[in-house]
């Protein structure tokens, strides 16, 4: 039976272990500084497909059987599904997912997608009506930039606080195991708004909630930052990272010997020329299911806060004047 | 602890109540045959915002925060909001959430949102790690047909399968307590698509998809389809609902007697000119946290089959020539 911890927490009972993860990436995610722990990297972004969107769903779709095969399992073995991404009314999971014929949970947390999955499908196992539960999120480069900004045939220039989407699907496959590394606990995310307009600087429309739930989950679980051997929030890039650690200097508490960014991870700013850093869907999923699984399976990670941010926003919603709220969610994880 | 079963089933140990439901709807659906069970008819389908996004946010919050308080409770009290809705990055519920300060899971099942809300919900509740839940689902007329359709302005004719989004928002506030109606289990739904390709016959996407979840519901619990007093399916509209009945008698189960249709039952189809019924994520949703939870409450029904559906598309993956996938969970309901 799970606890209700501190204001938003949930500590699990159950040996809710990561049992496989799976990381798909497109070239330019393959070209940089985590190649090495990458399952997939694409040749061909579009996957013979014939738009971006149908690609994004491809690549969804493979790597999510890809997560179930390296378990040694097979699609009929899982108990749900739950994953989602950034397309309008989430159809790279609609599609990605539908060849599966599981049991499907759709989210939405933008960004933040794969901390509020993990959660949920934690959640699924801790209630003890699952046995092995999927989950993933996954977002495209182009099918993004056409959707959220301009066409790619525009060459348009980017703003130096702009991030850049990745491309890739990262999926994990939970269960009650008696071999880790665990999920033990999550702290779900409120939605803070601090008013930002600037749909380009989208690190700082996140900073504070990554603060907010990283400032929460320490004081439920009344744990210093130093409990954790790395703290890694999603997408915040270098302008969010700066003010991440800021934010949560004015209130007492000093992340920045273990804090790492996996929108900073994943791409080599000089030679990939990708501004404030990777975002996406895909940015904290892949750089979880590849990296940092790989550093927690061979224990050079021991305790994990795995921190997915979103920037909860639309076209619409911009254009309307609207701020954008931010959302991240915490999963502790340990061997 | 919850049990797996069946194939695709879970059913709770713990008594997870319904506390509280309430009903917010736009001026049509106040003029429709279920007015009387409405809590709030708008007389302004804006709400004095300046876009339909901003007024089914409006509508989204005001109603989810008049759920909280028919239950004496302050949002404060309530441990997770899950919600959804049409709107492209699910904004509609982001905007509606984000005053509130509740630890928020953001779904999207498109018009099955409601079902997958409730089933999720419960999970949290059952697995012990949450006291008070809250769900809802919203949609609005004017910013789905905007979104996937016409500009309103231009009038365009509706083929006689089209369906009526309906505006407004339903939510429910489940907790452990002794006093039903409780959510005894769910059968969640996997993708199904038949290749229908027509955006104005969502009914006949849906169909298979309803018929799929009911018939694994009541094979993993060995029911006969009278075990249920009503089976209320989301928004299948008359075209839907006849291609139910039909494929379910093609596999020996009769459901026609105790069948209704959200989506039918919403609008006067003669008086209210809304073709083939209503639609949208807020059409199971006000129905059941209308209508159906005062059956419920006042024993006029003592066991419900709740069948949201949702059709699984954007104008994006429809203009790409991608079929429109259906989706369909079911909650288990009872005094």
């Amino acid at each position: 039976m799970a606890k209700h911890r501190g204001k938003q927490s949930m500590e699990f009972e159950r040996s809710i272990a990561i049992v496989s993860a799976s990381a798909t990436v497109g070239t330019k995610e393959g070209e940089g500084p985590l190649r090495e722990y990458f399952d997939v990297i694409l040749t061909d972004n579009l996957c013979g497909q014939e738009s971006w969107e149908k690609a994004e769903s491809k690549i969804a779709s493979d790597n999510l059987k890809l997560c179930i095969n390296k378990a040694g399992l097979k699609p009929e073995d899982i108990s749900y599904v739950v994953t989602g991404d950034l397309l309008n009314q989430c159809c790279g999971s609609t599609f990605g997912v539908r060849s599966l014929k599981i049991p499907f949970f759709g989210v939405f947390g933008a960004c933040s997608t794969m901390g509020e999955a993990m959660g949920l499908s934690s959640v699924l196992i801790e209630s003890g009506g699952a046995k092995y539960v999927l989950c993933g999120a996954s977002s495209h480069f182009a099918s993004a930039e056409k959707q959220f900004r301009f066409p790619m045939d525009l060459g348009t220039q980017r703003t130096p606080t702009a991030t850049w989407t990745v491309t890739g699907d990262g999926a994990v496959l939970l269960a009650e195991k008696d071999e880790g590394p665990y999920i033990r606990r999550i702290t779900t995310g409120k939605i803070m708004d601090m008013g930002i307009t600037d749909a380009n600087n989208m690190g700082a429309a996140m900073a504070p909630a990554a603060a907010d739930a990283i400032y929460q989950h320490l004081s439920d679980f009344n744990f210093k930052p130093d409990h954790y051997d790395v703290i890694a929030t999603g997408d915040l890039g270098y302008v969010g990272r700066e003010l991440l650690i800021e934010l949560l200097k004015n209130k007492g508490i000093d992340i920045s010997k273990n804090h790492i960014d996996c929108g900073i991870e994943i791409f080599d700013r000089e030679l990939q020329d990708t501004h404030s850093g990777g975002s996406g869907c895909a940015c904290s999923a892949v750089t979880f299911s590849g990296m940092l699984y790989n550093k927690l399976r061979h224990k050079k990670i021991d305790r994990l806060l795995f921190v997915p941010t979103g920037a909860l926003m639309s076209p619409t919603s911009v254009q309307q004047g609207e701020s954008i709220a931010g959302i991240a969610h915490c999963v502790g994880i340990e061997n």
